[in-house]
C-alpha cells in the first residue's frame, strides 16, 4: 500500500528542455510521474505519446494527466493543458441481473454529475441468469449477451453525459460492479464453466480493461475497472459494498450481509476477512407468495398491526393502492403477525387469533391481508400458511447461514460491532422485524447499517482514487471463502431456527410476544 | 535485474482445479506464471483471457505462453497448448535510413529462419533523413512515412515468412533497431523537434508497441520492442550495438565505434559508459570521391601497392571488374599510397612517386587506379588530391573524436582492451589501413573486432531473453552523452590528426614508410 494516496487525475509542472537538459517530451513526462507516483514503472499510452510534444510545448510543459495502476505498472491514459477545465468524468456502474444503476462523477471532486437506473437488456433472453448462462453457449450467444449490456450501458451513458453537458469522450474511467456471471458477460468472457463442477470462473481479477476492447463509448483511451470476484458464487458487487462498508479497515470485527435469493455474508475487520454465501430461497425478494414482487408504486413495504386491536396499518410505496408486497414488507408482516398472536412458533396460522381474516381454500389455510375493495387489484391480497412456510425456510436459512460463519470463526454474534445490511432490501427491512421472526440475531438495533447501494456505492469510490485497483485486489485477496456444507451441523442449525424466532429464545431476548 | 534470465516462452504445467481449489482460469495462470517468472506483476492480454478456459480443459492445464515485460509488468500476449508444434518467431530489424535488413528467428531455440534486406521505401520521399523529417511536417507526411515503412516491413515479412514455412500469426515479437528518426517514423511520432534546438526527441524509451497500433502484420496479440535512443543524435541502433558486443558487461574498458558520415561512439565497460557523435564528413562511406560508392558487386574493397614496384593489387566485391571503391576501399588506398611514398606527410600527392598514374587536369593533381581498358565502366577509375584532403578532413575528424572522448574519460587508447567497429565499414576495413593513415589509434591489430551489423544483431539478442527490454533499457540509462564541442582544444586535436598518421608519430610506432 502506497503511503499517500494517489488520485487519478495529476496536475504536472515540467522542467521546459534545454541544450543541458535534452530529456525526450515523453521520458520528461515520465521522469516527472515517476517522482510524482513514487514508482518507477511508468509508460504512456500511444494515445498519449503522439500529440504530447506539441501538448506540452503549447502549455509551457505544464500537463494534466490520468493515471491508473494495474498490477504494479502506472500508465498515462490521457493528457491534457493544465487549462482545459472541463469535466474529467468517471462512470460508476452496478450491474444487476435485473437492473443496472449508473452514478456520474467527477474525477477531479467527487461530485456526482447524473444517474440513472435501467432494466438489464439481457432480461429478454433470460430473466434468470442461470438461463443467460446457456444461452452464451450457443452460436453467437456469449456475443449477443455482451453487445445487449454494453449496448444498453452506452446507450444510457449517453443519455447521462447529455444530462451532465458533457461528452462521452469526457468519460475516462468506468467501474463496474457485477455478480460474477455479469461481470463474465460484461467481458465477453463464457461464464460455461461456473455452473459445472468445480464450479470455475473464467477470470476473478480482470483489472483494468480498455474501454475500446469492449466497446464502451467512453474517451477512447480510457479504462474500465470490472470489481473482481471471490469465486463463482461471490461477485465484483459483494467486494464493491466491501469496499464501500470500509469492513476492511475496522478495527472491531463487523458483518455484511446481502440478502436476497442467495445470501451473501462477510464477517471481518482489517486484519481478515471471512465470507460465504448460500441459498436463502426466494421469499425474501417476494418471490414466493402469490402477493409478493419487487418493490415498487404501491408494494406494502411495511405493515403495523396493533397486537390489541389486530387493526392493520399498511404503507405503501408512493401511499397508492396496494397492489402486493416486497421482501421487507413480508417480513414485517410475519413479525407482526407473529408478535400478535396471529401465529405459533412454529410459523403456523392461528385460525382463532386472526379475527375475520382467516380463511381456508381446498383445505389450506390463509389470511386477507387486503380485502378487494381496498386493494389496487380489484382482489383480496392474501398470504397463506405455504407462503409463511417458505419464510420460515429462507429465515432459518439465513439465520443458519449467519450461525454457521460466526461459529466456524469463532465469534459471538454479540460481539459484533455492525450489522452491515446490503442492497435495495437493506433500505427497507425494519431489522425489528427481521428480529422478531428470527432470521437476523438480537443486537441492538443500532447496530445494524443499511448500506443502500453499496455496489454502486463502491464503484463510485473506487473512482475517487488510482489506489482503489491495488486495494480491491487486496480486498479480493485477503478474503477467505467458506464453502457451506450441508452438513448434520448445518441441519440441526438450521431445525432450531425454524421457529419463531428461534427453539431458543434467550438468544432473542427483546422478542416479547403479545399477551392478553 | 533477475536472478535467471527468463525466456518469452514460458512452459507451465498448472494444478486442475477442484471443490477444494476453484481459483478461477486466467487467475490460475497468473498464479502460475507469479512463481515462474518470480513477479506479483502479471496479467493476460484479452486476446488470451477470452480462449483461455477451453485451452486449459483441451490440454490438462498444460499450456505454453509467451510473456513480455515492459516498465515492471509482465503481460501475457500469447497462450496455446503444448502439444502446438508450429514454430514460434520473432522477427529482428535493422531500419536503416537506406537499407532495412530482417532477419526471422525462432523463438524458442534462437535458430535463424530466414533473412533478407530491402531498401528503405522512404528513400523515395527523400534520400537523407532531414528531407523526411520536412517531409513529415506536411500534411499527411508523417502517416505517409509511417505507411511506407509499416508496408515495406509487411511485405518483405510475408516472403520471409514463406521462405521459412510459417505464417506471420507465428511472428509474436519484433525488436527494431534504428536511428532516432527513423524509430520516430516507424512510431509515427513526429521527429519535427529532433532537428531544432535545444533538439528533443518524441520519445527515448518507447518500449513495447501493440504490433496492431503499428499496423504490422504479426500475431494481433504480438508486441514490437523498438530500441530506444540517448537522444536525437545517438539512436536505437547503438543501443543495439552495445547489447551486440556486450560493451556493458565486460570489465575491461573497451570502445564500441561506428563509422559513417556521423561517427558515434561509445567508451565504457560494466560500471559506466560514455557516448558521443560527430560528424566525420561522407568520405568515410564512400560519398564524395567521384569514384566512391556504397559497397556492391565491382566495388573496389582492398588494395594492396606493392611499396618497391608501385604495383596495384586490387580486390573487387564478388571479383567483377571495378566500377568504383568503397570507404574502406579508399582507405586501403590512401594508406597503402602513403606507405609507398605516393603521398606526403598532408596527404598530398607526391608526383614523382607516382610513375604513369599522375596527372592534372585544370591544374588539379589526381592519380589513376584503374585505367580505363580495365575498368568495368570503360573510364578510368580516378582519384583526385580533393578527394585526398576529404579523406584527411574526415579521418582527422574520426580520430579527433576518439582522442576526445577517452582524454575526458581519462582512459589512454592503449588501455582499450577491445576495439569494435560496427557496420558494414567495420566488416570491410582493414584496421593496418585505417592505423597507417591514422584514423584508428595503433593498438594491436587483434583488438580490432569487426561487429558486422551489430543493429541487427542487438535485435536478435533481444528475441532471446524477456528480460532484454529492461537490459536495453538499463543500457540506455546508464549510458552518459556527451556533447562534442568543437573549441579550441578540439580544433588543435584535429590539426595534428590532418597529418598521415599524426604530427606525432611517436603515437604511430608501427606505421613505417618505405625507404628506398
Amino acid at each position: 500500500m502506497p503511503e499517500t494516496e494517489h488520485r487519478w487525475v495529476v496536475d504536472l509542472e515540467l522542467t521546459p528542455p534545454s541544450l543541458g537538459d535534452n530529456t525526450a517530451d515523453a521520458d520528461r513526462l515520465v521522469a516527472g510521474l515517476q517522482k510524482q507516483l513514487g514508482s518507477p514503472n511508468v509508460s504512456l499510452d500511444r494515445t498519449v505519446l503522439l500529440p504530447l510534444p506539441d501538448l506540452l510545448r503549447k502549455n509551457d510543459y505544464r500537463v494534466r494527466c490520468i493515471v491508473c495502476r494495474d498490477r504494479g505498472a502506472w500508465k498515462v491514459i490521457f493528457a491534457t493543458g493544465p487549462a482545459d477545465d472541463r469535466p474529467i468524468a468517471g462512470l460508476a456502474v452496478d450491474l444487476g441481473t435485473s437492473r443496472v444503476v449508473l452514478r456520474l462523477v467527477g474525477l477531479t471532486d467527487g461530485r456526482t454529475l447524473a444517474e440513472s437506473a435501467f432494466d438489464n437488456p439481457q432480461l429478454n433472453v433470460g430473466a434468470d441468469i442461470l438461463a443467460r448462462i446457456h444461452y452464451a453457449d450457443t452460436t453467437g450467444g456469449l456475443e449477443h449477451l455482451q453487445e445487449l449490456i454494453v449496448d444498453g450501458l452506452n446507450r444510457h451513458m449517453a443519455l447521462l453525459c447529455r444530462q451532465a453537458d458533457i461528452t462521452q469522450g469526457q468519460v475516462h474511467l468506468a467501474a463496474i460492479a457485477g455478480n460474477t456471471a455479469m461481470s463474465h458477460l460484461l467481458l465477453g468472457t463464457n461464464p460455461h464453466w461456473m455452473i459445472r463442477e468445480p464450479y470455475i470462473p473464467a477470470v476473478n481479477r480482470p483489472g483494468l480493461t480498455r474501454a475500446s476492447d469492449l466497446g464502451l463509448n467512453i474517451h477512447p483511451g480510457g479504462r474500465v475497472l470490472v470489481f473482481p470476484n471471490i469465486g463463482s458464487y461471490f461477485g465484483g458487487d459483494l467486494i464493491a459494498g466491501i469496499l464501500y462498508s470500509d469492513l476492511h479497515r475496522r478495527e472491531n470485527t463487523a458483518i455484511l450481509v446481502d440478502v436476497g435469493t442467495n445470501a451473501e455474508v462477510v464477517l471481518g475487520n482489517h486484519n481478515w476477512l471471512m465470507a460465504c454465501a448460500g441459498a436463502a430461497g426466494p421469499a425474501l425478494e417476494g418471490g414466493v407468495t402469490k402477493m409478493g414482487m419487487m418493490a415498487g408504486p404501491g408494494v406494502i413495504d411495511r405493515i403495523d398491526i396493533d397486537p390489541k386491536t389486530h387493526q392493520f396499518q399498511v404503507h405503501t410505496i408512493e401511499n397508492q393502492k396496494p397492489i402486493g408486497i416486497c421482501g421487507s414488507g413480508l417480513i414485517d408482516l410475519a413479525a407482526q403477525m407473529f408478535l400478535a398472536g396471529m401465529i405459533d412458533l412454529r410459523g403456523k396460522l392461528v385460525p382463532g387469533r386472526c379475527d375475520g381474516r382467516y380463511q381456508e381454500k381446498d383445505g389450506l389455510g390463509y389470511l386477507v391481508v387486503i380485502a378487494a375493495d381496498r386493494s389496487g387489484t380489484g382482489k383480496d391480497l392474501t398470504i397463506g400458511q405455504a407462503d409463511l412456510d417458505s419464510l420460515t425456510r429462507s429465515k432459518a436459512a439465513m439465520f443458519t447461514i449467519l450461525e454457521t460463519i460466526t461459529t466456524t470463526v469463532g465469534v459471538a454474534m454479540q460481539d459484533l460491532s455492525k450489522f452491515y445490511v446490503a442492497g435495495t432490501f437493506g433500505s427497507f427491512i425494519r431489522p425489528a422485524s427481521a428480529i422478531s421472526i428470527g432470521m437476523l440475531p438480537d443486537l441492538d438495533i443500532d447496530r445494524y447499517k443499511p448500506l443502500g447501494n453499496s455496489s454502486l456505492g463502491g464503484a463510485t469510490m473506487a473512482l475517487m482514487s488510482a489506489d482503489a485497483v491495488d486495494e480491491i485486489d487486496a480486498i479480493q485477496e485477503r478474503i477467505t471463502y467458506m464453502e457451506l456444507n450441508v452438513n448434520q451441523d448445518f441441519m440441526n442449525r438450521f431445525s432450531a431456527a425454524k421457529f419463531f424466532p428461534h427453539t431458543d429464545p434467550t438468544r432473542f431476548p427483546s422478542v416479547k410476544v403479545w399477551q392478553e
